[in-house]
């Protein structure tokens, strides 16, 4: 049955999973990873992994969406972070 | 009873919990907030506060800690980012 408390759910979980988008784009636009945290991307890219394992173990749609969804964007933010410092570091 | 897959799902919480810390260091060290996106804290520190409620309302103590550490940093890294910001416009 839906809840109004599934339904805070809900919203939670696409708020902290499409927040990531906003990152993504900023990235790509101003080409700036300065202050992006290499040690907090790799940690949390590893975690919302293992939290897709549990969603799958688990089968429940939900989890499984939303790590899916989350795990691209933090994905896509380390490798413009990784892509972008090592670019610097060659043309320097 | 404890399993491999709760075994799991605690990593997972412990790891996308404690990825923020990192990045509040990071940005308490260099003082550079340029590349962090604030619309993307906006976002995530509501989602956040919502899972907080949604543990509350379950009663779920996992849900309740992991949502409120994670607040906590994300909280941090919003308001350094404000706060810095602030500070560059105002010299300028």
């Amino acid at each position: 049955m839906f809840t109004t408390i599934e339904g805070i759910g809900l919203i939670a979980g696409a708020l902290t999973t499409f927040s990531f988008l906003p990152q993504v784009i900023k990235i790509w636009r101003t080409k700036d990873v300065s202050s992006i945290s290499l040690l907090m991307y790799s940690l949390f890219c590893f975690g919302v992994f293992l939290w897709l394992i549990y969603g799958i173990a688990l089968k429940s749609l939900s989890l499984m969406l939303a790590n899916g969804i989350t795990l691209s964007f933090a994905l896509c933010i380390l490798c413009l972070k990784i892509g972008m410092e090592k670019r610097i570091k060659e043309k320097n």
